[in-house]
């Protein structure tokens, strides 16, 4: 959920003065959905990713289907849910049993080791024009516990600001292997735009030490941006604060930049916690081995201004990915 | 769900040995998958629609948005469950204002009417083709309270089989719009193809009177069938037995049987019950004004008999709709 929250507004507001739910729950706009059902508390979302559009044409049906789940389980990251179930609603242009073959392989490795549950689905064939069917569409709409859930809301001036893992990297590959960029994509860049790694055991963690979260999948940006709207604060970002691959770096300052802030597809964490949290958090990034970076600050008006490693003044040319904004 | 089993049969089979569930559930091949949550049981399904599969080219999109919900709350009320929430993911070929805010008012009637409250969603583009988008396609996955929840599996021999509504209006609508047939569609019919009545009260109803469950979505004996298979048992079928509206029966015999028996797309719900619930079953369809057909009944072998009024065989040439089998 929130690849195009500006469409899905839209939805919204011509929804309004809807449906009151006989399940409490958080309104629109967030990662997740957090429900009451009974005594318990889930995070539910939805994505859905289109060969062509979120995969190259010819991308393998493994990492397919791995990081068609992995998506949806960053976003139950982001909520500091704990992932138990997905429904997949699969669209096919033909019964290619060799690809369904390895998109479920790639699907299934990802469930295994995230202990997500395969509950149940739709198969259908896409749209014909003409004679040519539509590429591989799916939608997965995943579901896990919570305690209270993160939200995208409750960002608090005084806060650091935090992200997950060396951004930009599956940007880089993106462009480098759709020739947009010169160079070779090399091996790790390919990895981690094909087979992202959603940070569920982080977000757990960040249940008692954030103050807000959302999953970086549209641009560090524009992510934390949906932070500072949703909770009506603005912040300062260090550009070059973010910690950044060996291969990424060796692209150049200016391309390490666009990917990190703006490039997406990244699959990591951008958090708010107050600065007594700093110990704990480290801490617990060290103790399961992954990198985090503190790259500014929250502040009370609503702007959001981006400085460089001297505290000079960058200005932002860095957008983010819109399905509609093309 | 359901709409492909033998599609998604291939993922699960694929799937196999897979990850277990700390949610108890119930497996893939009902009409939804019912869920425990702490203290809590929910029944969830997922379903996709596309225009130009499952809509006309032209379909007016109050419509789409009415029966996109509607035919996911025929999936809950299969399983017996309350709808309390849906999440929309929406690939849209264009951002086309007036088609989403016609589209959205036929969602929100629908959820209105039976208080089911959007709770999250994604919009995405649809494809390229060459130089075109592929029609907008849309996936629901919607989610109720459940008691315990009815299924496909538990039909016992010497049980009645029932069906709800007119079956075949549906498809005699489609057939005449498209001139598959000569005639002229008739409002009713059209409103029957267009505007779908999930039936959610009965379905609730039944929680406590039918040993199995299943809506009828792909044509009756499709859907009958998944119920056979479930229960491990076979049954005797009245072709004519079903209620017909008079604009089905103006078709002619022929047609009128094709209709009711593979047309699908009805939403109606086929069940199984013993004989001693008829009277508590026919009841309760007068006391909410809508027609129910007892249609023959579960035998303990594994065949499908069809016959007419004075029992004489009749054979079946009637085949529903599967998505790969064209």
């Amino acid at each position: 959920m929130g690849q195009c929250p500006s469409e899905f507004d839209l939805i919204e507001r011509y929804f309004s003065l809807g449906v009151p739910s006989k399940w409490p729950s958080q309104g629109i706009g967030d990662d997740c959905a957090i429900i009451s059902i009974g005594t318990s508390k889930i995070a539910v979302t939805t994505d859905t990713l289109a060969i062509g559009t979120h995969f190259l044409p010819d991308a393998d049906p493994f990492t397919v289907g791995y990081k068609a789940l992995a998506v949806n389980l960053s976003d139950l990251a982001a909520a500091a849910a704990v992932p138990r179930a997905f429904f997949l609603a699969l669209s096919l242009d033909k019964a290619d049993e060799a690809w369904i073959e390895r998109f479920t392989a790639g699907l299934k490795k990802c469930a295994q080791q995230y202990g997500c549950a395969l509950l149940g689905g739709d198969t259908t064939r896409t749209s014909f024009i003409g004679q040519e069917r539509a590429p591989v569409t799916m939608t997965i709409t995943a579901m896990g516990d919570v305690q209270e859930g993160l939200t995208r809301k409750g960002a608090k001036p005084g806060d650091d600001i935090w992200v997950s893992g060396t951004l930009g990297d599956a940007y880089a590959a993106l462009m480098l292997r759709t020739g947009e960029w010169e160079g070779t994509c090399t091996q790790h860049l390919a990895d981690r735009m094909d087979v992202p790694t959603p940070r569920v055991e982080l977000g757990q963690f960040l249940q008692d030490y954030a103050t807000a979260c959302a999953d970086v999948s549209d641009g560090f940006l524009q992510d934390l941006g949906h932070i500072l709207k949703r909770s009506a604060v603005g912040a300062v970002v260090n550009v070059d604060a973010c910690a950044a691959s060996v291969d990424l770096r060796a692209l150049g300052q200016q391309r390490c930049r666009q990917a990190q802030m703006a490039g997406g597809d990244d699959y990591e964490l951008v958090w708010t916690a107050p600065v007594a949290a700093r110990k704990a958090i480290e801490a617990f990034a060290k103790q399961i081995g992954i990198t985090v970076s503190c790259v500014g600050t929250i502040l009370s008006d609503t702007h959001l201004n981006l400085v460089d490693a001297t505290g000079a003044t960058v200005l932002n040319v860095y957008h983010g990915f819109d399905h509609f904004d093309q």
